[in-house]
């Protein structure tokens, strides 16, 4: 439905203008993949205010290290607030096609359940980014330039708002999916991304609190 | 030091770009700021999707208003992006006055104090405007479009992110600021709409819950 890079080549206003319209995308699984990918940006953003500081030449190397890792990330959170969106389309694409015949209604079954499963995928692999953010947050909030500790912490934030719309978007598509299997692995994975990202986001603010 | 609109004119990939680099602004407070504008925007966009349809006659009117109050408060904090990263250059341009003499020394001190009042009152401000699109988000969550719940779940959440982000960043300047009474009075407010909006998230999450 949408040629790639559509949303992520809009203005702020525009994006903003169009995630506010009666279209149902982009929605929140592309504004989970932009909060990643502005925690991302927080992290890179500390990480070059600490590369070069004499105050920090202990841990050079690794900020150089968490500033690929967050720019790597978000690349391909980046990446995703445009595939969120084309998953979405590719379901209400499927949801139109005919169902008058019996092999229409069988074709149909398989081409939703196929758009819902890659709809479920995406956003976990959002939340699954969101989650390697948060670990950045927890280096450059604990290592990284201390003038900068609450944009750390924002990083995290942001990272953590990503996760919780993420998994909500993942929670709902599993909910139309019949593949036992796929429902109940992926439900575990769920589970596991929200406990633990809440822990990381958790020692991020824990780190802030006690500088502020 | 910035024009007006400049980075809500930016595309989503220029603003991350912008925002990842070593220059300190845009930092975390423009972000809070466009965080709250994508949950208002978001909330806007679960309101069009219950406005005029028929299994939600009863709520249209209700609907409607909240659609006239998220659009607002998305207008204004679209407008405090840019407008926090003008108050911290505001910040670090009065760092960089001259002080040689006592009259410079006086005139630098009271810039400054100034400045960071004004750094302070815009993310204050930010998490207002959230804390208002969280009651936005209240009332599509229980009575918008449930096919739509998650993205209403998102608007709560990203407006979250952006209240948490705002007042990190009050109260990192609050600890700039000599003026007793405004420290006092501003903290209390922070700690205020650290507490209700918390609560309201927590009330959009319960509805999700629910439903899903």
């Amino acid at each position: 439905m949408s040629i790639m890079g559509n949303l992520v080549n809009m203005n702020l206003q525009g994006f903003l203008d169009e995630l506010a319209s009666e279209s149902p995308a982009p929605g929140g699984g592309s504004v989970a993949a932009l909060a990643g990918a502005l925690g991302a940006a927080l992290s890179s953003m500390v990480c070059h205010l600490t590369i070069g500081k004499e105050a920090y030449e202990n841990v050079q190397s690794e900020i150089q290290t968490v500033l690929e890792e967050s720019e790597r990330l978000r690349q391909q959170l980046t990446y995703l607030i445009d595939k969120d969106t084309e998953a979405f389309n590719r379901v209400m694409a499927a949801v139109k096609l005919p169902k008058e015949t019996d092999p229409q209604k069988e074709q149909r079954r398989q081409t939703l359940q196929k758009a819902y499963k890659n709809a479920t995928s995406v956003p976990l692999q959002t939340a699954g980014l969101c989650d390697q953010v948060l670990d950045a947050a927890l280096v450059v909030a604990e290592k990284g330039n201390k003038h900068s500790i609450t944009d750390a912490a924002a990083a995290a934030l942001l990272a953590q708002a990503g996760v919780d719309t993420a998994l909500l978007n993942v929670r709902i598509n599993l909910g139309a999916l019949k593949d036992a299997a796929f429902v109940q692995n992926t439900a575990a994975e769920v589970d596991a991304l929200q406990q633990k990202t809440r822990e990381k986001t958790a020692a991020v603010l824990r780190l802030v609190e006690t500088s502020l």
